[in-house]
C-alpha cells in the first residue's frame, strides 16, 4: 500500500521537473539570457576578429603579457596583479591599488577579465568599445601600472624573446607598437571564457541545474533580475543605476557614470569568486549585494530567503575556468629600461 | 692532400675535447660543483623529509598558498609577488617592495626560490635554517607582506576549501597552524629544481656543453669562483664578503652580513633571469657583477673578455622549470578576515 502511493508521485514529480525545466529554460532565453555556446566554432564566432584571428601564437604570447609585470612602470604589477586568474579574474579589493599603493581616485573596483570579451562596453563607464581598447588604459594610468606607452613599447622591443615571437604571431614584418601590444593582450583575453553549469542547462542538459537552483533561477528572472543581466555575460551593458533608490553607499567614492549617468552592468558569472560588490566594491556579501538590487533597480524588497534562494543559483554560474600553465617569462637584455619607482 | 690533413686533424680534436671534458668534469667535481642528480629517487633523498614526505597533495596545497594574496594583510601580495616563478623565481628589481609600497629597509634583493632547497642557509645574513622556517618571515614582516601569523591563520581556516585540502595532505586531525601553513609552502618550494645542461654534463652527458661553455666553465674554476659557488646551488652557504677590497655599492643599504660579517652566497642558477645583482641589487650588469666578484672576493681582474667567456658558462646554468599550472583559489566565506591597507 506504502509502496503504490510512492512510485505514482515520483513519477509525476520526475515528469513534472523534466517539464518545467524545459519551461524554465524557454523563460530564460526569452528573458533574454543566453548560454555560452557548447559548439566550439560557434563560440569563435562570437569571439574571433576575420581580421586580426585568434591563433595558438597570440594567446601565448598575450597570456605572457598579461602576466608580465614589466609591462608597469615599477615591474611589479601585471595585469594579473588586479585580474588574478586564479581568484575569478579579479583582486578580491574594494577598490584597485596600483603603482605606488596609489588606490583608484574614483574608488573603483576592478571588474573580472573571464567573460569580459561578451561585454558591450569595456570599463564601468562603458568608455572603451573593447578589450583591444581597454587594454591600453591600465597600463598607462598613473594610479594603476603607470607606464607610459612608448616605455611598455621600449621594454617588448628590448626583450629579443618578445620579438622573435610577435614575428612568429604576426609574421617577420610585424610593427611592435603599443597598441598591438594591446591588441595581443586582448587576444588572451578573448580566450578567458568559463562555461558552467547554467550553459549546459541552457544548452539543452536540462538535469544540469538541481532543482533548488532551478528554483533559484526562476525567482531569479520573476523579480526582473534578467532585464539588466542578460545576454552571454548575464552583464556587460550599459543601463541606469539606482533609479528605483539611492544606493546605500553612493557616498564611497565620486564616480557617477558615464555623461547619462549610466553604468556598466557586471557579469554575474563567477560572481560567487568576485566579491567586493558594487562598482565601489562596497558591499561584501552577495546576499546584501541581491537585496540592495532588488531595493536600487528593481523598487523591490526582496527577503532574506528568496536572496538565499538566488543564490544558490547564481553559485551555478562559477564556471570552468580554462587550464592556464604559468609562463616563463623572456629575459630583458642590456638595454631594457629598468624599473623606476617614482 | 687536403683532405688527408683535415681528418685526423678533426679526428684528434675530437678525442682531445672528449678527453678534456672528462677532465673537467673531474675538476669540476674536485672544485666542489655538484650536479642535480638526473635520478629521481636520489634527488628526493637530498630534499625530502621522512618525517614529513613530499606528496602529491601538498605540493599542489603549497602552490596555491605560494600563489595567494590573501595570504597578505591587503590581499594583494603574494608569495609569488617578490618570487615570480615566471622571472627566475625573483621580482626582478633592486630592492624587494612589499605592503603600502614599503622597499626594503636594508635595501636587500629578493632572492630567487628556485633551488634554494639546496642552500645551507636562508634569508642574506642566513638567520633561517631552512624553508619552512624561512617562509614564516616574509608573511609577517612589515614592509612584505605584513600578515600577522594569527591573519594568515584565520583566513585558511575560514576557507573550507582550504580546510579540506589541508585534511587531504594531512590527515582528518590536522591542525592548521600558522607554521603549518609555512610547512606547506616550504614543501611546494622543494619541488622548484631546475635540472640545466651543467648538470646533464656533469652526470655523463659530455656533450650537453659545447666548447665555449666548457671553456667558461674552466676559467670560472681557475678563477677560484667555486671556492664560493659550489654544492648543488653553486652558492646557498655563508662567506665572509668583501674580504681583497671593498665592494664598489656597499653604501647602497645597511646590510652588513651576519653578526661574523658573513653573507649567503647567492645561487648562481638561473643567473640571467634574477638580475640586478648583490644583496643590495646594485649592479645591472652580468659581467660588471662578474669583475666586481673578481675585485671584491679573490682579489683579481678578470677581464672584458673572460667575463663573457665565463657569462657563456653561466648562461648554461639556466635551468628546465617545472611546469606549473595556475592554480584556481578557493572561495572564501563570510567569516574570512577582510583585508586592509594601513
Amino acid at each position: 500500500m506504502y509502496k503504490s502511493k510512492i512510485i505514482p508521485l515520483t513519477f509525476v514529480l520526475a515528469c513534472s521537473s523534466s517539464f518545467a525545466s524545459t519551461d524554465l529554460v524557454k523563460k530564460a532565453k526569452d528573458n533574454g539570457m543566453q548560454a555560452i555556446p557548447a559548439d566550439k566554432v560557434a563560440l569563435m564566432k562570437l569571439i574571433d576578429d576575420p581580421k586580426d584571428p585568434i591563433t595558438d601564437a597570440k594567446v601565448e604570447l598575450g597570456k605572457k603579457l598579461f602576466f608580465d609585470p614589466r609591462l608597469s612602470r615599477s615591474g611589479l604589477i601585471s595585469c594579473n596583479t588586479c585580474h588574478n586568474l586564479a581568484m575569478g579574474g579579479d583582486d578580491g579589493i574594494p577598490a584597485a591599488i596600483g603603482h605606488k599603493w596609489t588606490a583608484n581616485p574614483h574608488h573603483l573596483n576592478s571588474p573580472t577579465v573571464y567573460n569580459s570579451v561578451f561585454f558591450s562596453a569595456q570599463f564601468w563607464d562603458g568608455r572603451s568599445p573593447h578589450l583591444a581598447d581597454q587594454a591600453q588604459g591600465p597600463m598607462q594610468a598613473p594610479p594603476e601600472m603607470a607606464a607610459p606607452a612608448n616605455l611598455v613599447k621600449e621594454r617588448i622591443v628590448s626583450i629579443p624573446e618578445y620579438v622573435s615571437e610577435f614575428k612568429t604571431a604576426y609574421g617577420s614584418d610585424v610593427n611592435i607598437t603599443f597598441p598591438k601590444i594591446a591588441d595581443t593582450i586582448a587576444t588572451f583575453e578573448k580566450t578567458l571564457v568559463t562555461p558552467s553549469k547554467f550553459d549546459d542547462f541552457l544548452n539543452g542538459d536540462i538535469n544540469a541545474l538541481n532543482d533548488t537552483e532551478k528554483k533559484g533561477l526562476n525567482i531569479f528572472i520573476d523579480k526582473g533580475c534578467a532585464s539588466c543581466h542578460n545576454g552571454i555575460a548575464l552583464g556587460g551593458t550599459m543601463q541606469p543605476f539606482g533609479l528605483a533608490a539611492k544606493y546605500k553607499f553612493s557616498e564611497v567614492g565620486d564616480f557617477k557614470g558615464d555623461d547619462k549617468g549610466m553604468v556598466k552592468t557586471p557579469t554575474l558569472r563567477n560572481i560567487t569568486e568576485t566579491g567586493p560588490y558594487f562598482h565601489n566594491g562596497a558591499v561584501w556579501s552577495l546576499t546584501d549585494a541581491i537585496k540592495e538590487m532588488g531595493s536600487i533597480q528593481l523598487g523591490i524588497k526582496i527577503t532574506d530567503s528568496e536572496a538565499e534562494e538566488m543564490k544558490i543559483f547564481l553559485k551555478a554560474l562559477k564556471g570552468r575556468k580554462p587550464a592556464i600553465s604559468y609562463p616563463q617569462l623572456p629575459e630583458e637584455s642590456d638595454t631594457t629600461p629598468k624599473p623606476t619607482f617614482d
